[in-house]
């Protein structure tokens, strides 16, 4: 079945127009940006190949491509916290997706346990920095919403060094 | 000057610690995005080097790196439309940065004139996909929010085919 994108034939029509035509980088992926539909927070940023946009379109739940498993990732298959997509957007040479999301059960997003996978703040500001000793990170959420060993067991950690 | 990063010693103390060790993709970048810091709208999503990352951290105003003229971006030198950072937050894994903004000027982020890069829609559901034709999008923003002509000139338009 072939795919239902346009040709990128130019740069104002890419630009300007109404027609879906995704460009995927030399690993067929795109970044995707997935923010809380009501509160508008960053839940996570991961990437997407042609299949999982499709599935994500034709379900409206989020599909990713997960880089460590290597695999179409429909995200809560594990967890149960499927995303449901409100709304999906598309950036302007249309090589990067914006996804915004009410997330299922406990509502969080992050395999760390946390509610979003931003849950740490870097300073900013000239005395934010002293060249002498790492920059120190603060936590922005209080807890963990959920207990990964719980939900993940010993499925192995996507995070490398 | 050595940089205040510090080691990636252990999976637990990148997710856990508190000790800023961003890790930076094969190109020497990282994915950065941008969110409106009153709203939550996605601005745009671009890249970081260790020097982007620093010159942000120091002055708190939005410095990328542009892969397509690669250099180091201050964002809004040209349109004036600069990005003071309200919250600068690192992921689970530190790979990834979220920047909270207010923007200089009109607001706007976008290199074709518009708000936000994401202006335009994807339909999600069964019924968006008919694969004899191209999905058709929908306009997001009514209107421009500048003239690219008028700001950039004659500057080579970064979208490529």
């Amino acid at each position: 079945m072939p795919l239902p994108f346009a040709q990128r034939t130019s740069v104002e029509e890419v630009e300007e127009g109404s027609l879906l035509s995704p460009k995927f980088d030399s690993d067929g992926l795109m970044p995707v940006v997935t923010t809380d539909a009501q509160t508008g927070e960053l839940l996570m940023h991961a990437y997407m190949n042609q299949t999982a946009l499709m599935k994500t379109i034709e379900t409206g739940e989020a599909h990713y491509y997960s880089r460590s498993r290597q695999t179409l990732w429909h995200k809560g298959a594990t967890s149960g916290l499927v995303q449901y997509v409100q709304q999906l957007l598309i950036d302007d040479d249309q090589d990067c997706l914006w996804m915004r999301v009410t997330v299922a059960g406990s509502g969080a997003s992050c395999h760390v346990g946390y509610r979003s996978c931003f849950y740490r703040q870097i300073p900013v500001g000239t005395e934010a920095v002293d060249s002498s000793s790492p920059i120190a990170l603060t936590f922005t959420e209080a807890a963990k919403t959920f207990d990964p060993q719980q939900v993940y067991g010993d499925a192995p950690n996507p995070t490398q060094l």
